[in-house]
């Protein structure tokens, strides 16, 4: 596997700068491909607007000059060669589908700040040995199937036969039909992997989707990992009881049982984070309650539950704590409990020279950054098995994602794609 | 308004004995119509079952030879005339729909009961000075309209304008129109009311739909009054959040307000239950939880509140409790809260002196009892508004009603028949 070593040490002051009128501008073209009331973005994988939006993409890619490739499943890459084009490439970019109702920057940036730099570079007549890829993956968001990561997965070689199993849009589309029509089977699901010896990097720029640099007033976020969730799902199984003729002592409520694991997760997380061994966060995201209606007492209540953390070890002993509570709480109210794994993932380490090499940027040019874990996941994710991989992040206002209320400053979303046109080039510039 | 007084104090033995297969075989009969998976029964106000299941109950009164008379909305009586058809009659009976997959006793109880203690005075020619009337409300349940005790309301007088303005079925249809198809207008609400003076008193046989006569092993249970509900919505506002991004100690998660919430109803429900002031019961039944997935942070959530007593003053300092404390913790969590009130009832007490005389013929027939509030609603809470009421339960296997589950034994019916009818002739022959 490729390592990127220590690039060189070049003190040069920013060798150009991005068009920042002309990013956003392209930006807010690809913002307006779904957009509905509010300013509500939809586009889902392999939809009809996520494909308009790949489209727009090709046109850019193509003015800017780049050679474009597109695989059967609708990767896209735009290659910019280097004065080595045999070389091994450094890539960069993220995903241009969205959530149903989300907003305009997640993903996009990554994938329009990428090709802004690779523009900006070209314009400049900057010299880079290593080929320069921007790439803008299919369906990185899990809202239609349930599955996440899809085309860097796909391209990472990470598809698993029993992985498309459940993966089953709403309307009952199988994800595994909608790839068997465009050619791939169970059996050929490796053959979109990409060669590692292809690449050099990947480097990808994303908003942050949580409030961390908003509330330090830091600009620019460097990524050592991004977090893993452990997901589960428990089952309190009490007894649906009339409301106004049980009396207290007699209730089996599932309800209050759910409460009070609710109460836990947020105390023993709390508890948690504060340690210095790895962050952990803990969600209680949704839950089914029957029979559901003011006149009945809870029989059956359902919660989904979202354990994450950079540190595995933090996660697992946090998540095994939680399924262990949820025991003690159903023995101790004389309920039944069933507990139910949804996923299980690893956090992924990012590639710590990379993050060197970026850091040398912002020391350079005074430029403020924080690093951090990414609590989200991400294309890098998938990216990072098979070539060193690095992530920007930019500021998220009040750190909200996956909703029309997405917002990051222009300003911000311009400086990352300076820095990643900056870590770009003295990657692709760099030893190997 | 009536009194029934202290009846006479016969010491007769039982005279007659309700025939328990037949009263069983009507139960059964009527719990086919409108029978589905797993036994559950439907029969919603208004629907075709209901209407079957009236008509099986008028061919059922006229093979009693009694006296039919419905009223427009389909309320049924079936009268048997007394040795001096003047004198105020003595209604028994109970409503025939039921809730969406419900049981079949809750309500036909009542009804077949009442019909078969009046064929048993009937048969065995025992002499009653008063009318006897066998009652069948319409549409007692709110599964439909949301509007409960539909054709006892009516037949109190007690229903008002703006009762209707909320009431419409899943289908968009409104009550109002259903009721106006039948006759009933806004302007002529009243003129279903039946004339106090011709009542003498309202008897109700029912099953419990509570656990306290298993539990405490008693087969009849002696109703004091009819608990009511004070029903409330409880809306946290915080702010809906990534779950992996967001940490712990940055989150305004509405979930875990209203985990809280519901822990402190169940603690002060409890402590209040335990005091001799009056048993108070505090349910969350419902919630809705938005956005709803796994992997966001609840932003808002909405709780259905119900806390009902038998005491009105101890029902609403808890209520006004339970408000107190969602403001507090909105507070101490920095989030916002509204608190939109449902429904506030009054709880009914029931005629003292009635089940005085239900008392003395268990007493001196050996019957064990309960002296026992009624936790949920039930049409002699509206009788109550024009003649003395009286309520006798039979114990519901395990607590359980509106649910296929929902069972009694067939000796703890025929018994809870036979009391009825005792009490009934009683009160029929007693002084004014």
């Amino acid at each position: 596997m490729n390592q990127v070593e220590q690039a060189e040490n070049d003190t040069l002051p920013l060798r150009a700068t991005v068009n920042k009128r002309r990013l956003m501008r392209d930006l807010n073209a690809i913002g307006r491909i779904g957009i509905g009331d509010h300013g509500a973005v939809t586009r889902l994988v392999f939809s009809i607007k996520e494909l308009r939006s790949r489209q727009l993409l090709i046109h850019l890619m193509r003015q800017a000059g780049l050679k474009i490739r597109i695989d059967v499943i609708g990767n896209i890459t735009g290659r910019f060669d280097g004065t080595n084009p045999k070389a091994p490439a450094v890539l960069a970019g993220s995903h241009l589908d969205t959530v149903i109702h989300g907003g305009k920057y997640d993903g996009p940036v990554g994938v329009i700040g990428a090709l802004e730099a690779i523009r900006t570079i070209s314009e400049n007549q900057i010299t880079v040995r290593s080929p320069l890829e921007v790439v803008c993956f299919v369906g990185e968001e899990s809202s239609r199937f349930g599955f996440s990561t899809l085309g860097s997965s796909l391209l990472a070689g990470e598809v698993k036969s029993k992985d498309l199993t459940n993966a089953v849009d709403p309307k009952g589309t199988r994800l595994e039909d909608v790839l068997a029509s465009l050619g791939i089977s169970r059996r050929n699901l490796k053959s979109l992997k990409r060669d590692p010896k292809s690449l050099k990097a990947y480097l990808e720029l994303h908003i942050e989707q949580g409030p961390i640099l908003e509330a330090k007033g830091k600009r620019i976020g460097l990524v050592t990992s991004i977090a893993a969730p452990s997901r589960f799902r428990v089952v309190f199984k009490g007894q649906a009881d009339h409301s106004g003729t049980t009396p207290m002592e007699m209730r089996k409520d599932a309800l209050v049982a759910s409460a009070h694991l609710i109460d836990y997760i947020e105390k023993i997380c709390r508890k948690h984070s504060s340690m210095e061994k790895g962050r952990v966060v803990g969600t209680v995201g949704a839950m089914k309650i029957e029979p559901g209606v003011i006149n009945a007492v809870p029989g059956r209540t359902e919660l989904s539950v979202d354990i994450r953390s950079t540190s595995a070890q933090v996660k697992d002993r946090v998540a095994r704590m939680v399924k262990d509570q949820a025991r003690k709480i159903a023995q101790r109210r004389s309920i039944g409990v069933d507990i139910l794994s949804i996923r299980e993932e690893n956090p992924v380490p990012l590639d710590h020279r990379l993050l060197q090499v970026t850091r040398e940027v912002c020391d350079q040019n005074g430029i403020d950054y924080e690093i951090m874990p990414s609590g989200a996941g991400h294309d890098a994710m998938q990216m990072a098995k098979i070539t060193p991989a690095g992530m920007i992040f930019v500021p998220s206002k009040r750190g909200i994602s996956h909703n029309p209320l997405e917002w990051t400053d222009p300003g911000d979303i311009a400086l990352g794609a300076q820095l990643l046109m900056e870590t770009m080039i003295r990657v692709a510039n760099g030893k190997r």
